[in-house]
């Protein structure tokens, strides 16, 4: 993908890591200042257009962080500013202790020289923070004691986009009973997060994040997986990879690294991360019994817990739902379990005939979290895997322990999250939603698109977008991509981002259709600027500049296209657009709406003559520009104008 | 995009034309014969599975034609083989003529020997066929008489597929009232027709044809647009898209040239077009006016009628409901009239401040339709152009009209579809089905996308493939398709493959959804290929083999990957699938469902630890075939095992 107006930053000393900085094409960075809180400043990007339209800039969410905006220095082996630090040192609860000695085991039998390994990341010697005995440091636990934090306000401000710039609202979307308001305030975020509705996944020991929340009633949130692999350990593809999922995105990522490097591998990503990162520490347990799934004890995975709150992981997924007793009904399936760490579980208890230590240690599991401020993600270990095992007695029987497992949680204020299927047909979506809310107390719904067929692989981020789009709209609260490479491959960077865009363009559509009051802005402004020909802000506002413009002068390289008023599709003879704005021009003179206009016989048709003449007119300078571009103009041929 | 077993036909003389043809991989052509009609054979593909599965072939739905059939002989000079001519001339209701002469401006005022231009189809000196007078040839017409065609009978072996073969339903679906049957008899192909709520697109003078249906109680079917351009014309590569486009699945093709050599294009498109040909004749009538809107006339238009009924045309986009009084209810949009066909008629409609002459000429090609039967496809000419326009006054305005020119067409037996929308988000896209269903007395619904967002150009077949699978769900008929270069630019041969692709997923999800009984089978057979690691079988049941094939083999090249018995995601180390079926074979010893299972006790656990042996057996031998392959492996780190 062209990525013209970036900076590749490259970090020595070994490896080189690069990634892309730069602003993203059109748009600019800025921080908003948070009236209440003086040191609480949000990052958003504001799209800047053409001075002729006279409209202010568009606000948009920006989960990017320091790299696309060109007054930050970035340095990859220093890692973020902790912009979180210092809110979290004032609430007087944590306390710093000295971490976990890092063990040979933790990153895949490597000795403390890591030779041959990944390097360790070179300032991370930090001493961790906990709760301080009797302590919880859950955004939960403050919330339902009233207090609003620093997080929240952060969060408000951030959902709220350019709301308080709408003049008028549109609320035509059908929420199927989400509570989105009009503005968003603190105390809605507190509020939201007391009750259990939305999450805001924040370690404490992962300062540097921008805080965000997970929640039906913000905006539609989306995931990215990235990761490094047994035999092909790369740090710098990994943390390209993070940068280059958040620049096109990516609202929170998971890191789903195996095999040897795992420890390294992600402290680099979690330094370099203004995104929460998540995890599924069963991976790493089960890497340190050398793969071996009965071997997994319940101390091997709490140390392993341990060692990944201290670096600062935002959430776990944690597959205690997976009970003995639901194992056998994957007997019947046509895909058995195809989660990693469902079957991982499913093989533990089948060995051990015991249940499973994930569900038997909850509690335990859950006063870890609430020392660090962990949320969890409740693993869907027996999602379907096809079309044909969608909503089956397996499925459904983990979701119902998941929904105790987060009333459970809930009584110790720890936040929680529930990962959703999976392969589901369309007409089957919606049950996996309401029983979710219903069962799981409305906690935040996290779901792997669903794949709405299972005979499209290499266009699984498409049959998967389809159906993450339709329980975005139901009210899924974050959506995990899917790329293209899915059942067939490893997503390399350019799988990422098409994952990611599909995505955020789901998540949009999820927006539009509940409703949200500031998602339309954005549609309209682009449309708008299409109507108008400003080819230039149609790229700048959609979800990828670089591709829309790339695609663009596929066929109108030249540089004046990007100001002719026509397009490819039409060419300069005959224009939609503009007999549309002739209509247009028509009406407002007439200025009597369609009555008027049908009763105006002869004066309208000489305003039309006119109007006629005006048009001739502005064919004539559109042909004088077409013919100065030198270009070959298409007529009619895209799909556009079908008719 | 790989076509590794494809072959290149290239004819001479000028241009060279070159069309993919060759087998789709892992496939092979069959022909079902119909029992009651020994001159009628039904064009269909096997998709052969691996020996080990001892599954039977799946068949699939076929729009390839003849160039996929390596037994066939491609020449396209000569067009394809005249299959429906000894059935049209069966019914003795037609008459032969001398055609039209081609005139100047029919081509775009090139002279009769076509110089600098298209040269002329080698073999197009046929008498066209007309209805002998007082007769009407539509297959409505015969329908409703009682007849069964041979098209009918063709149409419905084909809509059965496998379902022959299926042991028993599966039928959970919701079909919002859609009347698909277990079974197609010609009888209900026949009763459909009659009420008007399928269509066979079938001009006699396309007998190359090979009938499909368009109805929401058939599969659901999708349109691909080509076309050559004002400038570039090249009817070599209008061809080539035409076959490419049916190689990957579309149903019907629409053939949008302008400019000039119009008649030439579509002449060598419809000789070899095994699919119905749909256009929008008011485009060529517009180039016979030299791009003057305020020009066009009814003799003009009617002439253009004639000479494209006489070439083959299946339907016919017309856009007799933009009414002027509906014309300046487009003045209060965000983005005016966007269907080119639209604004020649609102332009038209205002500069003579008259009444659109295709409403009031309506009945007139009615007459001109059932003399060839060709089929209406009633064009959406103020289809909303952006989220904000979506359903609004103008656009149900004229979809009402669409109803009452339904109605009088079916006065006269015609064959009618009704084109939809555009971009309309998903929580008003239900409510365009809804009243089209009504107001349009079920005929089909044709759809363009719709598009979910504004907001993403460039990837725009996603945006509108969700709009489109949820549509289709609802009731849709046929979906027109959408590329990435929507908006952007002209789609070239590959975009031309990911809309068709894209698009026939969202079809496949729609049937789903619907519970068409004989859709779940290539799921499910492709399911069943994954869980027991048939890798080729994977690839050859899916919508994109090349593609497919062409992904694993980025991450697993070598040969051997392709038989073993694990993938990229996992690894040889540990695999889900594995321990999946390790559950099945315990599930299946134990044979006592989930209660003996938990009340197996040590029973249980020995067999466990029987069933560990073979699979640490199992999976040492797994582990010898990967040292085999050679292949660096990775673990982890795709999305799939997400946890």
């Amino acid at each position: 993908m062209a990525d013209i107006d970036s900076i590749i930053e490259r970090a020595t000393p070994e490896p080189t890591i690069g990634v892309t900085t730069g602003p993203i094409r059109g748009s600019r960075k800025i921080h908003v200042a948070v009236p209440s809180s003086p040191d609480v400043r949000v990052a958003m990007r504001e799209i800047v257009l053409d001075p002729s339209c006279s409209e202010p800039p568009l606000r948009v969410y920006d989960t990017s962080g320091p790299y696309t905006d060109p007054r930050a220095t970035i340095d990859i082996n220093a890692g973020l500013p902790p912009i979180r630090s210092g809110w979290i040192a004032a609430r007087g609860d944590v306390e710093s202790y000295d971490p976990r000695e890092v063990r040979p085991e933790d990153n895949g039998q490597l000795g403390p020289d890591r030779s041959g390994g990944v390097p360790q990341f070179p300032a991370a010697h930090r001493r961790p923070l906990r709760a301080k005995p009797g302590h919880n440091l859950s955004q939960m636990h403050y919330a339902r004691r009233g207090i609003i934090t620093p997080e929240m306000e952060y969060v408000a401000t951030r959902e709220n986009l350019g709301r308080a710039m709408l003049k008028e609202y549109k609320r035509d979307g059908e929420s199927f009973g989400a509570s989105i308001p009009d503005f968003v305030t603190p105390e809605f975020v507190r509020d939201e997060i007391a009750r259990g509705r939305a999450i805001i996944p924040n370690n404490v020991n992962h300062p540097e994040s921008e805080p965000m929340a997970i929640g039906r009633n913000f905006l539609v949130k989306i995931n990215a997986n990235i990761g490094n692999s047994a035999v092909a350990s790369n740090v710098a593809a990994e943390v390209d990879k993070l940068v280059w999922s958040i620049r096109w995105g990516a609202d929170t990522v998971m890191d789903l690294s195996t095999g040897r490097n795992i420890h390294d591998t992600r402290e680099w990503i979690i330094r370099n991360s203004p995104v929460p990162i998540g995890t599924v520490p069963i991976y790493q347990a089960l890497e340190k019994v050398g793969g071996v799934a009965e071997d997994l004890t319940w101390e091997i995975f709490r140390d392993t817990l341990i060692e990944q709150a201290e670096q600062g992981v935002d959430y776990f997924t944690i597959h205690a739902g997976v009970r003995l007793a639901y194992v056998p009904m994957a007997a019947k399936r046509v895909t058995g379990i195809v989660s990693r760490g469902g079957s991982i579980m499913a093989k533990w208890c089948l060995s051990h005939h015991k249940e499973s230590f994930l569900y038997e240690r909850f509690d335990e599991i859950t006063e870890i979290m609430k020392a660090y401020d962990i949320a969890y993600s409740l693993g869907d270990g027996l999602r379907p895997g096809s079309i044909a095992d969608a909503n089956d007695e397996a499925q459904f029987s983990e979701l119902y322990t998941l929904g105790e497992l987060t009333h459970r949680a809930w009584k110790s204020d720890v936040q929680v999250m529930i990962e959703g299927p999976g392969h589901v047909p369309m007409h089957k979506i919606k049950e996996n939603m309401d029983k979710q809310l219903e069962v799981c107390g409305e906690a935040p719904f996290y779901t792997l698109g669903p794949l709405t067929t299972d005979i499209a692989p290499g266009y699984d981020h498409i049959t998967s977008g389809i159906g993450a789009a339709m329980i975005g709209w139901y009210g899924t609260a974050m959506l995990c991509y899917v790329t293209p490479k899915e059942h067939l491959g490893l997503p390399d960077r350019d799988d990422v981002k098409v994952g990611v865009v599909t995505y955020k363009l789901a998540a949009h559509a999820a927006d539009l259709a509940k409703g949200h009051p500031a998602a339309q802005m954005r549609d309209d402004a682009l449309s708008r600027a299409r109507f108008e020909f400003r080819w230039r802000d149609q790229f700048n506002l959609s979800l990828d500049p670089d591709t829309a413009e790339q695609y663009h002068d596929q066929t109108l390289p030249a540089e004046g296209a990007k100001t002719a008023h026509f397009c490819s599709m039409c060419g300069p003879k005959f224009c939609s657009m503009q007999i549309s704005q002739e209509v247009r021009d028509f009406a407002a003179k007439q200025n009597q709406g369609i009555e008027g206009f049908i009763a105006a016989g002869p004066t309208g048709a000489e305003t039309a003559a006119a109007s006629k003449a005006a048009a001739i007119a502005g064919m004539e300078e559109m042909s004088r520009v077409f013919k100065e571009t030198g270009s070959e103009l298409y007529m009619g041929a895209g799909p556009r104008e079908r008719d």
